[in-house]
């Protein structure tokens, strides 16, 4: 583990391989990050991909996924996975939920199902899965939820993680705790102190990234990651814009994920060096240059701006599928450079002026 | 050009590389052939790819494609291509028309915009996409209009196709005449002399598969490809299920194109050696095996079919596009078989039993 300020190159080792960090985790919401091959994403070195319990319990359900060998097996991807608990989504989607000391019960946001998920369940579940990292299930309250309510949560989720750790079975699966306690800095740290001393190989900084403003959350982040135990890896949950990740990466944290490099690319955005730019304004429609000069990858060096934007107006698979890919990619890149910065002791020069330029010039 | 029975098997040598006959052409419709990349139609091993000139005339517009350098250069695809001339699309798109002997005036699919396509245009529009084969403007009469209506139809298509020839300016792009006629074997006969006086490089039998029943149709293609000229390529406009791609070839044809193996993946259809199967059917949601065995595609070898029936079932981009592959590669090899049966002098026998099989287990 190198470090440069608070920011830290690592390497995190599971059964699937090392994940070098920084390393932003791709989402595979339903067992598939949209429109890529697992191929594709070893080709444009993503390190490790995420997947949804909640989504995958429901759909294709957890049962058939273990009798398919687990989510490695299923889903093609044989590099290193992560599960989150499905406790973002049931508070996030979930129409209606009724929280109790056993779990958390909820609506499908398919059919409308009833189910209720607890800490030993979604363990179980998750085992079945078989990610090589596991997380606990935590509640993330909404941002302007009440300091009492934020108190009651952060308790109930240590409680909670506690059961989690004690129903998991598998030892070649990590479990990770999560910290909890909104933008209270004593409530963070004292989430984070009850988490720590149920013990975990690995933790999460959750219930950031979920409406308050990004000086909020950096600040909550700066005081919550320097007390996390230095020798373990620290997953930042909901991240994935360029800037953010340089400025969680700044703070001491390991690994991000987020659908936004995904999400943009469905609806017509792409990141470049420049700044982000949406295919479907005019602008783009006669230019026949790259999408980003410079990118290695496929829809950089086979295509026109112009072609792209052309199948992005038309609602082509193919559109979404290669914006996808260099949207990715250019995240995934972003991170492996600021490894090298890192290493190279120069990461807080580099990052200011990376993100200069990236914002500087943003559509 | 070997011949066993009626069936042929040939090259056709363009300036883009030499395609074997029979050869099925997937569709790329606006520039892509829907989700899937050049590189992978090579792989797959598709020999010449259709782009529509009324849907790339519209947008991106004839003028940028011709920019970009022609629709090789615009879409990556640098193998043999064929553009149709558009004709088909302003009679079966076009919600209002008004044919005269200049041309025919539509309104766009799009926005609803008036433009005129004049056999002169066609073919300058289709110089400027640079195709390896052109087509000439035609008339697809529908399959109930009247005899009189057909007879006077191909009059003007084959003064049409006198036109579109003496406008045609580029050497190296082939241009192929059109034979009409609908299910009339004298019309038939007339449309095709009228044309071939002309005199075109390549043949194309059109008017058919737009709503006769499949007997109809084999009765008039019967009667029409024995009389086209023997060392020209015969395309028959618009087949592309297997049966039915096997009785064409029987007859003499030797390209093809359809948009139905791309059509039916996304709406999670895949055809297999047993059958056309549908992956929303409840029967593959658990089942382990492959696609299609033996096929060595990436969706076969990479995927069971649970996990293909699950990306079906929830709409994701994967899905569409292995399902693509897999039905584009299927057609594809199914042409490549055949030409190995004509050359073998087993077509008959082998396409029985093939259809045998494909059709006695279809679901």
């Amino acid at each position: 583990m190198a470090r440069d300020g608070e920011a830290r190159a690592g390497v995190l080792r599971t059964p699937h391989g090392a994940v070098q960090t920084p390393a932003f985790m791709p989402v595979g919401t339903k067992g598939t990050v949209k429109g890529l091959t697992p191929g594709e994403l070893h080709t444009i070195g993503a390190g490790i991909v995420l997947g949804n319990t909640y989504h995958l319990y429901l759909r294709p359900g957890a049962d058939l996924v273990r009798e398919a060998g687990g989510l490695h097996a299923f889903t093609g991807w044989d590099g290193p996975m992560l599960t989150d608990s499905g406790g973002y989504q049931v508070f996030s989607l979930a129409k209606t939920r009724r929280i109790s000391e056993k779990g958390v019960e909820f609506a499908s946001v398919y059919d409308g199902s009833r189910h209720t998920f607890t800490p030993e369940l979604v363990t179980k579940v998750q085992e079945g899965l078989g990610a090589d990292i596991a997380m606990v299930l935590d509640e993330c309250p909404p941002a302007n939820a009440s300091r009492e309510y934020h108190q009651e949560s952060l308790r109930r989720t240590a409680r909670w993680a506690g059961r989690c750790k004690a129903a998991h079975r598998r030892s070649d699966q990590a479990l990770f705790g999560i910290v909890q306690g909104g933008l209270y800095p004593d409530l963070r740290e004292e989430s984070l102190n009850r988490t720590v001393e149920i013990g975990f190989p690995g933790y999460a900084v959750g219930g950031l990234s979920v409406g308050e403003s990004r000086e909020e959350m950096l600040r909550t982040l700066s005081v919550t990651a320097p007390m996390l135990p230095a020798d373990r890896p620290r997953y930042f949950m909901g991240i994935g814009d360029p800037v953010g990740i340089l400025q969680v990466i700044r703070l001491g944290v390991d690994m991000f994920d987020c659908v936004l490099p995904t999400r943009l690319a469905r609806h017509g955005a792409a990141l470049t060096a420049e700044g982000r730019i949406n295919l479907r304004n005019a602008g783009h429609r006669r230019d026949l240059g790259p999408l980003d000069p410079g990118c290695p990858c496929e829809a950089c060096t086979g295509y026109s701006r112009a072609y792209l934007a052309h199948l992005v107006r038309e609602d082509e698979l193919l559109g979404h599928r290669l914006i996808t890919l260099h949207n990715v990619r250019f995240t995934v890149e972003l991170c492996r450079r600021a490894r090298e910065e890192i290493l190279a002791g120069d990461y807080e020069g580099w990052s200011r002026a990376w993100i200069s330029r990236y914002a500087g010039t943003a559509a």
